[in-house]
């Protein structure tokens, strides 16, 4: 049977959903953690990579298993093998064409900023200190320009080898909170570090860093250095994904 | 001169304010920023001991230094030489009658608790988990109990030598929030363990497992025994020291 379960994360001290030979990852974790409940050794599919130090609270993941642990209940035999940093939120069963990634419909990332003077322990592990609180209004107009189908070249860590570099965004949103904000973005699939680049250049438009023309001419040429720095992983959380 | 610092930190690696043998202290790791910033070795005096893995958004330390350092920049030279869950937020220069500890007058602690069926990586390190949502209702009333003087003995962890069990709470609040609630409590001191007991006290409140009465019973006798649990210390932050 093919199960589908619904992970939780703080990327912190892993290098990324995806097995590597220097450090631990969480598809390692999950996958020892299927081993020690059922015995047996699977494959577990995501929805896509997290970046090292990037945080899920609703990545999709699937594996097939003989296991005679009833579907509904997996993530409950699951958990006691998990260390606190990674938690199976739910577990379901999906027929054989259901596919974590391949199947994936929608995916939502929030990146997340708070306003500060100096790093505070109580933030920093899963947001972005800034010093001065930017224009919200420039950057609601650079929001706009994001939404539909583009080529997102510009918006992705060049030399990474995709079919295309076209994708669709369906909604991106600024939500204003208690001493920070947050930048949600919803869209088909993304490229490589796409969402921290895009989080960056809205930043940077409210900062007036980079105007909105300066967005206009990165999505039409492709060209990376008409924008700033990639943000860091710490501030990226993987928030949600739709079949 | 005397220096006061405001300063956070994340207890979730440290076994407490206090030096200890076994454990690395956040006085450890202050007063060895501060030897790294002036080569001068001081003793540093917080507000209050905190116990292992209780955080603190706005503990405050003094000690004395002969550093050319202006005070009001101290912060900032000592922030480059500690780790990222604990940092000094500001510093100012205090008279030689200023004592962290012995001129307190009221301290906040805020105790927070999230609502899920299983532990959530991205919350779990600063609040507890529950499963059901507690009767607020009741545990308003139970909170009324604690405002004024009285005698807390059964809110303290028994053994602990002080001269007196009796301590004064100014205000106790309860905050709902998205999914998740925490309770605020501010008092001219605490007794050791005191607020996860009392808070504690009030969730059992909230859940029936006992009733205002009890409350009133364990404030008259003393008696430990008619309260549960004292809660764990992750979901336990020192907010703030007035003076």
């Amino acid at each position: 049977m093919r199960i589908k379960l619904v992970i939780s994360y703080d990327g912190t001290n892993y290098c990324g959903w995806q097995k590597q030979k220097n450090g631990v990852s969480i598809q390692e974790v999950l996958e020892k953690a299927v081993e020690n409940a059922t015995g047996e050794s699977v494959l577990a599919t995501a929805s896509g990579r997290t970046d090292a130090g990037v945080h899920a609270s609703g990545q999709v993941v699937h594996f097939d298993t003989n296991a005679t642990i009833p579907a509904e209940k997996f993530y409950k035999a699951l958990n006691p093998f998990l260390p606190s940093d990674v938690k199976v939120l739910s577990s379901s069963l999906v027929d054989g064409g259901f596919n974590a990634r391949k199947s994936a419909k929608e995916k939502t990332y929030e990146y997340s900023f708070y306003f500060a003077e100096v790093d505070l322990p109580l933030k920093d592990r899963y947001a972005v200190r800034l010093e001065e609180t930017p224009d919200f209004d420039k950057m609601q107009k650079a929001l706009e320009l994001f939404v539909g189908e583009h080529d997102f070249k510009a918006f992705s860590r060049p030399g990474s080898s995709v079919k295309t570099t076209v994708r669709r965004i369906f909604s991106i949103r600024l939500d204003k909170k208690e001493k920070g904000f947050s930048i949600s973005i919803t869209g088909g699939g993304f490229l490589y570090n796409m969402v921290r680049i895009i989080s960056g250049a809205i930043l940077d438009v409210g900062y007036n860093k980079i105007t909105l023309l300066d967005i206009e001419r990165a999505l039409e040429t492709g060209k990376r250095e008409l924008l700033g720095k990639t943000l860091p992983a710490k501030g990226l959380t993987l928030v949600k994904v739709e079949y």
